[in-house]
């Protein structure tokens, strides 16, 4: 006799719905890999009446979440509705209260909650796990977590947000700018209900902020991930970027340093060449560096019904065949919170602003960068008579406060025009 | 208290050491993210006095593996010395015999003994692990057997011998043949005891196997992967190739057909744009294809001390979470022989021969290729006035029986000199 492990699913989204067909399209499949039968006991979505696509007649009905998580006909609590607080953070909870494990897809109440979330989930002795929370079908809290755990990790690094990627992929492609491509992901449906989770960077800077707490076995702190958008980012600066051999991604990257925890979300340049640089549209990549194993680099789609499902399911079928890890990889309870770097690390930078036409501009601002101890690798200037005039210059490397105090004394000089743009050259 | 998991490590070479070093410098880590202390009670190699660059004085000493197997005082047997048969094998039946765990990085021995220790471990109620044996630091037994547990497999790919890859390349970018780079890659130290188990394609043959199993819920079965090795590809191939937007590359592809598995590790064309094109140098990539996820692409080294140890170690810290999983992903004694698929799966190919310079030549040769219902895409022949013409051919889509038939044929028109190359057009 096999024994069951029965569901009950919150949220028949994209994602749900995508769990539901692979539990009734793969039961014999998933049966054979885990030795259990995985069955759907009851479900809960807002709207019980609308066409989802799969047949869902057969399964118990909830209008609480709360109350779905809690039924003594289900071992696992499978969460995906969303939304860091509200119904989902009081069904994770109630669920664990219950005794029941928990996997969820949901990078906002991971980030936010996540260390009390395993705290309790740990002192109640289940599981909570959350491997589409970050980078959707690719397996990369499980590489990080259990691949490399014979490994100490120097970098985490990652292009993680999959409608930014093709929003600046597109620019480039296309030439257009970034509002037009903004209002055509609009119309495609990749924008979150607030945009600002993606194009502002707080999505991919969830992800990044759990990626961290496995990485370096530190308490998650999503406050402390540096953000930075890609509103500002123009047609230009894609082009310029590109002559000189680099791409513009939003990129995170988390590194333990003298100065503390490293973790910023901000667009970077990096070299065209790389797999980084490569990498087109909509997909996701992860890098991930340790002390033994050197680079390993993921790569896969980040979003969309079956590659998350399939996230949801790899949580599922651990869970099923008895594989259970604390939520960070470590026990929550030990978890120390780490002090965040005072500044990024040094790094080259790309600065774009436009100067004036007036005479000398160029060189009031290279005083006020080399008063800043700023040392200057290129320049070019693009010559538009009688206009203001776009100046491009790449640095050496350089500290950010010196950078910061750079860009803070240059409207002093009356020479330039709007807001400087400086972005980060990675060498990733 | 912490428990303490006793290893007994057989093999103190390029792997072993890596694998004793990590154990010393990470111990709290590795006890912080297990729960377990890792420690190394007895050590085997040939030969006891010999420097290794690491202290391992303080361990026990086996002379003989099989007795280090059983030793009462590990928990845990780590196999590292190689060899499909001979010690290897005979230890690790000895370790499952006496109910320990094993972990190995020997893809020769699971290749072709896999099922049966994997039958014997688990109605003993021991693991055996091999994370380590198929492309080495990349997670990747990890992520197809678990992360991708939700997905119906439908290809595995991947290049999975980094000296190939690094003869191959460096052809292209050095301009040398291939005989002066395999001479390179002996006195580098890149080539096994017997260079024909890399370079002749087994080794990576070896690996595909064990993919193709996990995969598919297969018995692993070697003998059915068709191989061929790198030996034949000349830089002119390579160069042509590179003419018409391709890289040569030394490909493993497992998928299930209609007609059967299909298990090949051959020289294949691959876009030079492609994640497979891009790769340089002894660095591997494997691409998995699920039902759901779609494509995950996984990229690393493949081999070497650090990355090596580094994928033993993540299968010793599974063990010490108390993750327990069948070695093929299901009971072995579940698994069926899959039927070997008659003919690899109809492709493109490229076709290199060399015409004598006789008048009409060209044409008996497309009339053969015509005869066995071959079309030919595109077709150069290079001007080498009064000399032997080598001819290169791209076919359209072609069933490999139609080609062998072909192949077959050409000798009989009298105006082939030598053995035709023909390769494989693969869209990965
Ligand atoms: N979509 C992706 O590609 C993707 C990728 C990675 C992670 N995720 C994460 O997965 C989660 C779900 O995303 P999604 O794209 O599937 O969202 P979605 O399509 O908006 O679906 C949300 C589902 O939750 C239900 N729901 C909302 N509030 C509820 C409540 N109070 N009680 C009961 N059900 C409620 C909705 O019901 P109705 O259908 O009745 O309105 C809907 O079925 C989120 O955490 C998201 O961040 C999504
Ligand atoms: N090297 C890599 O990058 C790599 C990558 C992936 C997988 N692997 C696999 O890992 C395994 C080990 O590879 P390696 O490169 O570390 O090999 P290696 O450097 O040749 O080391 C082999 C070790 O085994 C010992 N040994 C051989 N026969 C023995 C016997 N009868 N009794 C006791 N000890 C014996 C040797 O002892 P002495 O030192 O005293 O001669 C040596 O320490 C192989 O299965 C290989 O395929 C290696």
């Amino acid at each position: 006799m096999t024994d069951t492990l029965r569901l009950g699913i919150a949220g028949l989204g994209t994602v749900g719905v995508g769990v539901v067909k692979i539990i009734q399209r793969q039961a014999d499949l998933l049966t054979a890999r885990t030795g259990k039968r995985i069955e759907i006991s009851a479900v809960s979505a807002r709207s019980r009446d609308k066409d989802r696509g799969v047949n869902t007649a057969k399964y118990g009905w909830e209008d609480d979440p709360v109350a779905l998580a809690v039924r003594d006909d289900i071992d696992m609590f499978v969460e995906l509705m969303g939304g860091s607080d509200g119904p989902a953070k009081a069904a994770t909870e109630a669920a664990i209260a219950a005794g029941k494990d928990v996997v969820t897809a949901n990078k906002a109440l991971l980030a936010l909650h996540g260390q009390e979330l395993a705290v309790a989930a740990e002192a109640r002795n289940v599981t909570l796990r959350y491997e589409a929370a970050v980078a959707g079908g690719i397996p990369v809290i499980k590489a990080l977590t259990e691949g490399l755990a014979g490994n100490e990790i120097t970098r985490v690094a990652g292009v993680m947000n999959g409608t930014c990627n093709y929003i600046l992929t597109q620019m480039e492609a296309t030439g257009q700018g970034y509002n037009a491509l903004f209002e055509e992901c609009g119309r495609l449906g990749y924008l979150e209900a607030d945009p600002n989770l993606d194009v502002g960077g707080i999505d991919a800077g969830h992800k990044l902020a759990l990626l961290a707490a496995i990485a370096f076995g530190t308490r998650v702190d999503f406050d402390a991930v540096a953000l930075q958008g890609i509103q500002s980012i123009t047609l230009q600066d894609i082009r310029r970027a590109g002559d000189m051999g680099y791409k513009i991604k939003l990129l995170g990257v988390a590194q333990m340093t003298g100065r503390g925890l490293e973790q910023r979300m901000t667009p970077c340049l990096v070299p065209a060449s790389s797999p980084l640089g490569q990498l087109e549209g909509g997909t996701n990549m992860v890098v991930l560096e340790g002390d033994s194993v050197g680079q390993i680099v993921l790569r896969g789609a980040g979003a969309g019904e079956g590659p998350t499902a399939s996230a949801v399911l790899s949580d599922i079928c651990d869970i099923a065949r008895g594989i259970r890890l604390p939520t960070f990889g470590q026990p929550a309870a030990h978890l120390k919170a780490a002090p965040p770097a005072s500044a990024a690390s040094p790094a080259p930078y790309y600065l774009r602003l436009t100067l004036k036409d007036k005479p000398g501009a160029l060189a009031k601002v290279a005083t006020v960068l080399g008063d800043n101890g700023i040392s200057i690798d290129r320049m070019r200037q693009y010559d538009h008579p009688d206009q203001d005039v776009p100046v491009l210059i790449v640095t050496h490397v350089t500290a950010r406060p010196s950078l910061d105090a750079a860009l803070a004394a240059l409207p002093a000089t009356g020479v330039v025009e709007g807001e400087p743009v400086a972005l980060r050259i990675e060498d990733v």
